[in-house]
């Protein structure tokens, strides 16, 4: 026993010593808490505006290349949008590749990524690198020869599901999700064991109890989050086109069990919705070692349109905290109950603590910032994260649920006007940071608004089921993003940035009180952390949708970044759609982008140095 | 009659002015004389190790990107691998595209480029940017707008032929060549008005002198480059495995007529050999606006079977000096009568003045450094430029002919060994530079040998038609490649550098004594001009075959150069093939770039200023 045990134990400190260690980044948001922080401070205020490339790789693959290399003592490994190839370069040699990694995939795996072919990156521990293909396979791969270890399907593209994420090694257990809100998947997110790849446990998003890994302790502190239905119907609600009138705590009916079944009322577009019915987890998970609770949240109900899935659609759009070891899920809290917007609730959650306090923020697709007691879920703060927000006005602190507004309430074959925000929400994948030094989180933003017209759409497996035809538009601002440091505590912003196109690379933060962040228009930027004023800027070859990160060698402080546009924003020009309602609804919005990328992205990793 | 000549006037004048502005890169290679030399010097030897990446821009293609951008006023121009994209950036306003051009381009073009998707960059004048597409469209844009004003067909596809040359712009003429010499295409070399399109001349490479435009003032100061045949068979010549022996000038018969017919003696692989000849026309061209002459090589002869073409075949291997307006052939020198190992002689010819002479240099794929009386074609020297050449001992000045090596002849399914230099020579398409400062020749280097077996080959129409199969291995230095400095005058190197691959790229030389060049493992590297040393180098995406270039913008200095490996050293690792003999020879010489490069090479533009 005691043998069997010791595995997993010196698997756990190691993952611990490795992202103590601010030389190296070998987690993909560098920490289990998912704060994008280093320690590293070389590159400081006085000498950033000296930072320039030292060196750069191109990957040779086009498209969106998110997410961020890892780097493991002297080694980077750099994926690549799909095919997902991986490279592994020697930091010491003039970044010579000590092995590559082509994966085998069918061509056709393309066509079930409903936002661009991305992946987000890799995993590392045990002495592996893993990879998740987008095809649903995940690979553990010798970190340092490349040979595979072991591999196991995940997902299955012919039924349209598929992966995007990166592959998150908490302990001894390698965590990963699952793609396909658009083809009315029903989704789940996995662990397993990170020695031989076995499956450990698997959580669906919607469906009984059982199957969602769901028992009787759940949401002990806020039985009312486990609400059988929180909104009462006005005027007909879906059934007649009318809207959602919030029911307040004291009326509300809770605890309930099967929500993920019971909460998919009728006549739904097919018998038990819930089958067909998202939630999907390509999202940045964290994890607290002492709670043993790891965080993620799901996406969208299937399909988009919400008048054929009455009722809250639980368990969709939902912040999850599971329990390492067997995926029971402790707390689970859904931002945006009954989604008539495509608000997937995926973003990253990211772990802090303030006031003695154990917390966790998350920055929702749906607008709101919110602030968790994240040991039992409990709801401290839900602030919109911009005025410009106007689908609900608010959140019911007492039972956690917005309060819509019907002017923006969605209908079949109606054409909703001038949403807010689009269905790119607020901030979508691209994730936060977070500064213990300064207590903010640096957050990047979309600042865009919609038309979205929900049309009848039939469900055919491995089909799109989208639902709905959007277009998009710049937000009041007049331009289509930001960049943002926000309180998590009172739920405002310090600094607030405007951005010409959204902000779709992810944000770095180091003690020396310095922002990173790309743009689709093609800068890296350093930013003060306390002003937000710009400090340096380089244009890189391609949008950058990839996250910044530091790292040290030899010495010296480098910070990385992935360019090559894709993602949700690139993959109309990517594909060359110029139908404003193309790439559902991308090409409108950002056709400008073509003024500033070559089509298609194409892929390359960036290092700076001073 | 005043205003017909005035346009061709105003255009040479506009020529003349751009390429003498060292702030603009007007031509492929700089100016007329394809010098690749520019009189901008304030990146110089002491700040030259401050150079760094000013901003890239990825194009999203990948494979060969050869050639350079060209900048003309404000705006940079880029081109891309097939399919052949164009770009034009705003220097003033932070690269923002002004417009893009898209080709649309057959995909089955790709099959009928023998040495990768390359394209060696754009043509421009009359407020016109031309691009000679690979499927032989070459297309005249408008500068300002990118609106194609007028296109024409210069090569079929369909037929072999395809192109991936330069257009060249001469005074109010737009020279374009072809590519085919792998698939039994008879080339020539094409003059189009700059205004409309409109076909002026056409000159074979092959054929009767009256479709080649040779008249009876050809080599008027050297008629023995006319002789009939250059070489006396030595026991059995090519019909029994023998080898050939240079005929000494008094002994040859001069000058003859029809040579591009009557040297393709019995029997030929098919009747009239000469009719799928080759003598490809894909290098940098060159013009004296003084003598009114344009100068070039001519290609291989087709097949690559030195067996089943007897005779000199020319005038495949060629440099010929042709009147700008009429085409007619001045003077002509064959470098490689009867060619056995696919030594195409279509590399630059570089016009230079010393001493009072006019002269012009080329370094050929054979092996050997010629300089030429250009205003006849006197050859005053031809010098090995390294000794491993052992095809030839040296060339006999009196009649111009090489003394070949017996031991290195090559026969139909004989396997010959340790033939200096391979195939693609000791420089294939990367351009030399010259320094008008240090009258000193730049000049990047393989240094490749090889095995050729010659085999049987059926010619059919379209279809690959190389005819035999060879590997590659480095020379006797143990390394790929080399970069040197060459006196044009005394035929000998004044410095030479080993390189691990070939130096793929084209050569830069500034006023301040800097030479400028990208290699295969990713360096672009700047020496001393004077003793070759390294001061700088910088680590880019993929490898080098663009050709290095400097211009000013707002009173800074950049230089400028494409990355994205390619081309014949290149094709094997861009397309994932590795038997030894695969992508003619490169897949084992080359193999070893996969260790720095991914695979295929993505394409960028790299700018480095102070
Ligand atoms: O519902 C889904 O399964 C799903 C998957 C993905 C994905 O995996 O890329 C995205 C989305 N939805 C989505 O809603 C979204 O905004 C989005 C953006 C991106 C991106 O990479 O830029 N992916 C996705
Ligand atoms: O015979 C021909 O038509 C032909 C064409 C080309 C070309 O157009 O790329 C090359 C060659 N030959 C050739 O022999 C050669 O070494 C070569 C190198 C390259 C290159 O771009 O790297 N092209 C070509």
């Amino acid at each position: 026993l005691l043998g069997l045990m010791s595995t997993p134990a010196f698997a756990d400190d190691e993952q611990l010593k490795l992202m103590n260690d601010d030389n190296q980044w070998t987690q993909p948001r560098k920490d289990y808490s998912n704060t994008g922080y280093s320690r590293l401070s070389q590159i400081n205020k006085s000498n950033v505006k000296k930072l320039k490339l030292a060196w750069t790789f191109a990957t040779g693959v086009n498209r969106g290349h998110e997410g961020a290399p890892l780097v493991v003592g002297d080694i980077m490994y750099v994926h690549t949008a799909f095919p997902n190839n991986v490279y592994a370069l020697d930091l010491n040699n003039d970044q010579k590749i000590v092995w590559s990694y082509f994966p085998k995939q069918d061509a056709s795996v393309q066509a079930v990524l409903c936002c661009d072919n991305v992946n987000k990156g890799l995993g590392y521990g045990d002495g592996k690198i893993f990879l998740q293909q987008n095809d649903g396979v995940l690979v553990a791969l010798d970190a340092k020869t490349g040979k595979a270890i072991w591999d196991t399907k995940v997902t299955d593209p012919k039924s349209g599901s598929s992966n995007t994420n990166a592959p998150h090694v908490f302990k001894d257990k390698v965590i990963t999700g699952c793609s396909g809100g658009e083809f009315g998947v029903r989704c789940y997110i996995s662990a397993y064991n990170i020695k031989d790849g076995a499956l450990v446990w698997r959580a669906y998003s919607t469906g009984p109890d059982e199957e969602m890994l769901i028992g009787k302790d759940f949401n002990k502190a806020n039985p009312h989050y486990s609400a059988l239905s929180v909104y009462e119907d006005v005027n007909g609600g879906n059934k007649l086109g009318g809207s959602f009138k919030a029911i307040p705590k004291e009326n509300l009916k809770y605890p309930e069990a099967n929500l993920g079944v019971r909460t998919w009322l009728k006549p739904q577009a097919r018998k038990d919705g819930w089958q067909t019915g998202g939630g999907p987890t390509w999202g940045w998970y964290s994890y607290d070692p002492a709670l043993n609770l790891m965080y993620y949240g799901t996406g969208n109900p299937g399909t988009w349109n919400p008048d054929v899935r009455p009722g809250d659609n639980k368990w969709s759009m939902t912040i999850f905290a599971r329990d390492l070891d067997t995926g029971v899920a402790k707390w689970g809290y859904q931002m945006t109950p009954h989604d008539e917007w495509d608000y997937d609730g995926m973003n990253e959650v990211v772990l802090w603590d303030a006031n003695g306090k154990k917390l966790a923020s998350h920055f929702d697709r749906n607008g709101f910032g919110y602030t968790f007691d994240r040991t039992n879920g409990t709801l401290l703060v839900a602030q919109k994260m911009n005025p410009f927000v106007n689908w609900a006005t608010s959140i019911d602190m007492k039972s956690g649920v917005p309060i819509k507004d019907p002017k923006y309430s969605t209908h079949q074959d109606y054409n909703a006007k001038g949403i807010c925000p689009s269905a790119l929400g607020v901030k979508d994948e691209q994730p936060s940071a977070f500064s213990p030094k300064t207590k903010m989180f640096y957050v990047p933003l979309n600042h865009v608004c919609m038309t979205y017209e929900p049309v009848e759409s039939k469900y055919v497996a491995g089909q799109p089921w989208v639902g709905s035809t959007l277009t998009m538009f710049a937000g009041p601002d007049g331009v289509m993003g930001g960049f943002m440091a926000w309180n998590g505590l009172t739920g405002k912003s310090a600094w607030y940035n405007k951005e010409k196109f959204s902000a779709w690379g992810g944000a770095l933060v180091t003690a020396s009180d310095l922002v990173f962040y790309g743009t689709l228009d093609r800068w890296v930027k350093a930013l003060d952390a306390k002003t937000g004023k710009e400090l340096w800027k380089f244009q890189v070859g391609s949008g950058v949708v990839g996250n910044a990160i530091t790292y040290g060698h030899k010495g010296k402080q480098y910070v990385a970044v992935l360019s090559g546009i894709g993602g949700w924003a690139g993959v109309a020009m990517n594909l060359g759609l110029t139908n404003e309602t193309d790439g559902l609804g991308a090409a409108g919005g950002y056709k400008e982008l073509t003024k500033y990328n070559a089509a298609p992205g194409g892929g390359a990793m960036n290092v700076f140095s001073l």
